[in-house]
């Protein structure tokens, strides 16, 4: 995508860019096509051609669509080492997995994890897989298995990693419907609870610019920056199934991204068809107050913020007028209108960053 | 499982067991006990019952049972980084993922990874993937996605970890049937081609207290140590699904395990039911030379050698008298007939080693 260049300047001295806090996606982007070339290799027609990156799809042969997701918590669990909190952790590993699983309108059947440590701790692992086994609850996802793994030498006593798959099951009349798109639809959102599971290398480096420590409480946060950051990331997967297996709305419903890496700009941006820009409006929605923390800690620029992080909404879903209102009409609906789409050069203006596309 | 514990002295000094070399099973058993039944909590009627802890199996609703695999490769990457040799490894991925599908008979349908690094060099993740794409080709899986993290900060700038996951189709009538064991049924194998991708925290303690290097070519071995360590594990998709596909085979199949963690004798002492003994001949197969090099550089007893690695044979299977006669004419069959169901104290007699049940 291209920002705006002109939004991307910053009053504070040169501003602290996701590339330079580590994670560098430009090169990611080229490797990624490379090993997509590779597995292409392997699909046969059982593997249907799906846009998403976030998930694969494969045919039964009795019928219906699988849909698989591979997702870790990034350097989250860094945060929550140093915090010694684990529970959420949990969460975080299967929400980012069972979420990226609703966009194709996916109903999660079950969740594995792997859990790598230098030295099994109990207690680590123990509330670990309390909260992935509390968060499937939630969803009706079973934790069906997984792999725990003691690799001293590979990883430090107290070091791990956390890597989480889901599968779900779809049908092709869920599958997002992106030529349907037309100016006038509506842009409907699920609120975030915060920073989720992704961009932690920024937030670590924007932390460390601002002299700002796990404890410390702003006043506009209201809590400890560090609680802020743990807080689990949201399950999305009731009100999104809901709005699918409402037949009344299943032909409204155009397209959905859940907004993980690459930001809400990048998420949303990859949901625009040639000639439609999506309009949404940061009036209509509350950013959580840690996102203002980071961006002022570390002078990164609300484009940067945009290309990074959720901003405030972790689900975002394209629907028609009709369905739109019909949406809203669902007594306590938690979903909000955000925006619309408009004709005019293909991309995203959320006010405070704009993309465009290539 | 009780080793004989005659057989667990070492003539040549203090013996190197696993567990001296970082890897504490016994508290490991105990901990899986406590998340096994977190998990449990989160298991509705798809959930189906199976004894492998390997796999776990979740019912269709249109019929059909899926089974799902989650496995690393341990701390052989640390092999592979020593000598920069990747390729094998993502060989090794698929297969220690593919393989544990096939005990229920599970046809692999798709394989996801999951490739976390300090920083993302594409040369060593192309090969690791190159690796993957191969190997699910060989076996007509679906290399269908995965996630690729770039985590500065946990990773040390050159080390990474690997963990895949694989889902297959099976159905009840190809599941395990302990119940039918019975004496005079026939021990049918795979042979490994090496130690594949278990216990290498025992192999680098066992060389280092050996004085030997990844470069030594032991007259025995005909080969350099490193390369015969990195002997991609054997893919047994092939041969076993060919025996539960022949219906005149499958109601002649009892039981079978894919050989790794817990070695040989763990593996088939799981398979012993109430009152048989497993009684494996280790004249009927050949053990690769490695195995040898590695017992003698570590002083390991050869009951601690069975209980942690594969010991030649990656894949044993327990069949019908008549189903081991149809197996063996099959053309180039590459199955070995390796051993017998006797009446006797319930467990595995391997001639070095021997278990009973507890």
């Amino acid at each position: 995508m291209n920002e705006d260049r002109a939004s991307n300047r910053s009053a504070t001295g040169p501003a602290l860019t996701y590339r330079r806090a580590g994670v560098d996606i430009a090169a990611a982007d080229a490797l990624m096509g490379r090993l997509r070339a590779l597995a292409g290799a392997t699909h046969d027609t059982n593997v249907r051609p799906y846009s998403d990156a976030y998930a694969g799809l494969y045919a039964l042969p009795a019928g219906g669509l699988l849909a698989a997701t591979c997702d870790g918590v990034g350097t989250k669990l860094m945060i929550a080492q140093a915090l010694k909190s684990y529970r959420g952790l949990g969460q975080d590993l299967v929400a980012m997995n069972v979420n990226d699983l609703l966009p194709c309108g996916a109903r999660p059947l079950f969740f594995l994890d792997y859990l790598a440590a230098g030295r099994l701790d109990g207690e680590v692992l123990s509330e670990l897989v309390a909260g992935m086994a509390s968060a499937c609850l939630a969803v009706s996802c079973a934790l069906l298995g997984g792999e725990t793994a003691e690799m001293p030498g590979v990883y430090g006593p107290t070091d791990f990693d956390l890597a989480g798959f889901a599968v779900g099951l779809t049908d092709a009349q869920r599958l997002p419907k992106k030529e349907r798109l037309q100016a006038g639809d509506v842009i409907v959102a699920l609120p975030s609870t915060g920073i989720h599971a992704n961009g932690f290398s920024l937030v670590r480096q924007a932390l460390q610019r601002g002299n700002l420590s796990l404890h410390d409480a702003p006043q506009a946060l209201g809590q400890a920056i560090g609680e802020a950051l743990l807080t689990p990331t949201a399950l999305y997967v009731k009100p999104v199934l809901a709005a699918f297996d409402d037949q009344a709305l299943l032909d409204e419903l155009r397209v959905a991204a859940h907004i993980t890496g690459g930001g809400l700009l990048g998420r949303t941006q990859a949901l625009a068809p040639l000639g439609l820009r999506l309009v949404i409006d940061a009036q209509r929605y509350t950013r959580p107050p840690i996102f203002d923390v980071i961006a002022e800690a570390g002078a990164i620029t609300a484009p940067e913020m945009a290309r990074t992080f959720n901003m405030g909404l972790g689900f975002v879903m394209i629907v028609s007028q009709r369905g739109a209102a019909r949406l809203m009409q669902t007594p306590d609906s938690p979903w909000l209108t955000v925006g619309e789409v408009v004709s005019g050069t293909t991309g995203v203006e959320l006010g405070y960053a704009r993309s465009e596309a290539r």
